[in-house]
């Protein structure tokens, strides 16, 4: 884990009239440039091979420059070069899955939010101990297949991004469906709609819905758009397709903005609000941009499902604004709000408390 | 039911200049003060214990005054306090669920629209009768199930948000599924697609489609998210999950955002039109914002399956306008189309014709 | 099809300061006049028998004039009233169908984009070709049924309007389904999720991302609303359904908004720029919006089932601006960019290059 010392140590030799925005070129970047932009900022790409052209379609999200280099990381053999353009790096999920998460804690770069709580998000034990401990239901774990009395969900370890999933309504069709060659973990299948809560938590702002240490916003919410599962109901239900070898996935082709029923606001932000707290007991806080991955039940209960620790990709369809965004700023993306929450700590002199 | 001279008098004594735009703190509240202070009117939240924390993290819809009381029947009490402040109180579905309609029939403070909507809107009966009288299509009642002779929704009676229905696709999958102890009523299921269609009828604005009281609007359009029949279909049909114990539920989670096929945009404005236009002869008319509930079948028809006489939750997706809104505003939500339609009313000294 | 020479006559006696913005009143055509105006242009809607009341309700995107006549084919007889107002007119999937393609191709009217792609669009045979030269991977035909291995839609030849289709998910559910007394074809039914992409060729605009003649834009996305497709699995699923003679129908009745994953961004482009770059090749260009009607798989492969070579409804949500076309511009509709291409085009006296 990078030391705190060494980027307050960078940090002390920036030119803060002259910061430079940067992030890896997928996942949230147009919004995290356009953002910058608008805040005053100059903006970086990170990339592999040759800069991307798709930029010059989107003028006002095209970073000014690109930092291309030939694997992620080699980014840091760049960390001096990057400190040099007093850049701040803001980290979203590709840009940790890229670089690595071991890469991504000791990168020497100045980077927006607590790397710490990266531990606590990764690790799924550590994670369901976190939002436990801050009063989150969660989807229960059944780790004896005897004890499933409803829906489950049976995911296979090292299935990755969305696939070697299956569900069963019953024990009997657990055991009809299980590979028991392959190590799987059984989870509670919570049945109700999803919604993907987008969260700004603040240590700067100090007007607003008050936290122990600065504030908390609600920005968007999303749906996520999951292939096949979102439509695999054209061609039949998962029992009828389990023949053909057809079985539902779970990975993540975009998303839908939605709002949810006003009368859920009051939970909302006593989840974000206990999920920020306990993080500051647990590691120092989380701060800017967090994502709770929520179902709601019919009995308009949450459960969250997992925990993102940084700007999501659902933010992206609001650009310009959204549903909630509206009722606090102008054209207030999330990327945007990152980079008004820089500017901030800058002109207050603070920029240590958001960095790490 | 209130008298019309009570509020008369009422509004005879207020002083308009300082008019304050008042609502129960749920539902459609963050867009009505946002809309009201847009306007440039003063705001009062109305709620139970203490005032809800969440308006902190939404300064622009954060109500001027907050007015807590112990029970919703304690705001009969309270009318006094409430007109002394000039208070215009808007209804939404929650107030007048929370309040009680015999309360909010009689509460003696000025309310936005025509309060003797309600009683043709929550007896099912009437509401048909409103409809049909208004040539609108509904889904058909059955009252022998022997004359089932496609898709029917069953909903016992009692049931409550979305709860307590189930669907069976021919006679003898109901004679299967249904529990005869309970009282039931049957009804076409209508296969097709769901559109929430936001009108608004003004009877102030002289100058659009014109009604023979004022003019209607189309704000926006919304499909509401259901638990979990929205997403039940990753687990199973229904017909699959009934031996699971698990029916679909219809409760409302929130709303999406969408557009109907411009084509539609006759039928559309010919069916607001006719509701609007037979409330006139019915009851003096339905003021402000209203809803029809569709489902819009393959063969582009629409069925309606329930009116709202009020602004519905549906609307809080456009807190800044929507792709309808945005042809005839700049920045309109529903919320503040209201406070608009209060603050013309006022300026042409009409503001009797448009409260109750 | 329509001489260009004959419609550089006609432009050249066009009052170029003048220009009117013309289009059937239907499918696009709010944003379309809305749009239209924005950039300064009088607006005149095409309809029959009478105009359309629900303008009224959109004063924004009310034409400035009608031009109502008893059947579409009548336009092709005031082809020289049209031009002596100097109208352009804008092609959109209504204006081309009730107009009848041959009538499209030849009337004398001025009119926004390359009327050669037409025959491109509508024979399904030569939208495969072009499609396949520019690299795109499209759902396989499959000629011999014997030959089913997976899932495969089956369309009945003269199905019309999103009816007509069936799913099968092996041989035996083919046989088992299938007509033989009518003629179809049969189709690899894709399993994913439908992205509807709104891109825009400009052979006007130099800057942004670079083509071969003027550059491409990608200004929305959405996902059409079918019914019942969208909302039977309410019901049961299809093969549930079979035996009560319900089928699942794919009619458009309007569209949801949504964004990809970022990541895809490359390849969205990719898709793009070749099919301009091989229409280029084959007919002189398409120009303008266009749309590739996608399914994107849980591999993240887009799988292209069809092309629309001009606006589509899909963008109709979008009437102020969307995710992708606010990093580009403030406000814009593709209604409005069409309006903004011709505007251009005046003022560099290149409009030829973008009518025919």
């Amino acid at each position: 884990m990078i030391d705190l010392n060494r980027i307050a140590e960078l940090i002390g030799d920036y030119d803060l009239s002259d910061v430079v925005i940067a992030t890896v070129c997928s996942h949230s970047s147009l919004q995290i440039f356009d953002g910058a932009r608008r805040e005053g900022f100059k903006t970086l790409g990170l990339c592999i091979g040759n800069a991307p052209r798709f930029y010059d379609a989107f003028p006002r999200a095209k970073p000014d420059e690109f930092l291309c280099v030939d694997s992620y990381a080699d980014f840091l053999n760049h960390a001096d070069e990057l400190t040099e353009k007093n850049v701040i790096l803001i980290p979203h999920g590709s840009l940790v899955e890229y670089l690595g998460h071991k890469n991504f804690e000791k990168l020497e770069v100045p980077t927006f939010g607590n790397r710490r709580v990266l531990e606590w998000e990764i690790d799924r034990e550590k994670q369901r101990t976190w939002l436990g401990r801050a009063g989150i239901t969660m989807p229960r774990k059944i780790s004896d297949p005897s004890d499933i009395k409803g829906p489950v969900m049976v995911k296979y370890h090292g299935a990755k991004g969305g696939r070697g999933f299956f569900v069963a309504k019953t024990h009997q069709e657990f055991e009809d469906g299980i590979d028991n060659t392959q190590p799987y973990t059984i989870q509670e299948f919570i049945l109700g709609t999803r919604y993907y809560l987008h969260y700004f938590h603040s240590p700067i702002v100090k007007k607003g819905y008050q936290l122990s240490n600065g504030t908390l916003e609600m920005l968007s919410m999303d749906r996520r758009v999951e292939s096949n599962a979102d439509e695999i109901f054209r061609l039949g239900s998962p029992k009828e397709l389990e023949s053909s070898g057809i079985n539902p996935t779970f990975v993540v082709t975009g998303n839908m903005p939605l709002v949810a029923r006003e009368s859920l606001m009051p939970k909302i932000f006593e989840m974000g609000e206990a999920v920020v707290e306990e993080s500051i007991k647990l590691f120092g806080g989380m701060i800017g941009p967090f994502c709770l991955e929520t179902v709601l039940t019919d009995k308009l209960e949450f459960r969250v499902f997992e925990l993102s620790a940084r700007i999501v990709a659902g933010t992206n369809f609001f650009v310009s604004g959204s549903p909630y965004a509206d009722l606090i700023y102008d054209n207030m993306s999330t990327g945007r709000r990152i980079a008004r929450e820089i500017k901030l700590a800058i002109e207050q002199r603070r920029l240590q408390e958001i960095i790490s």
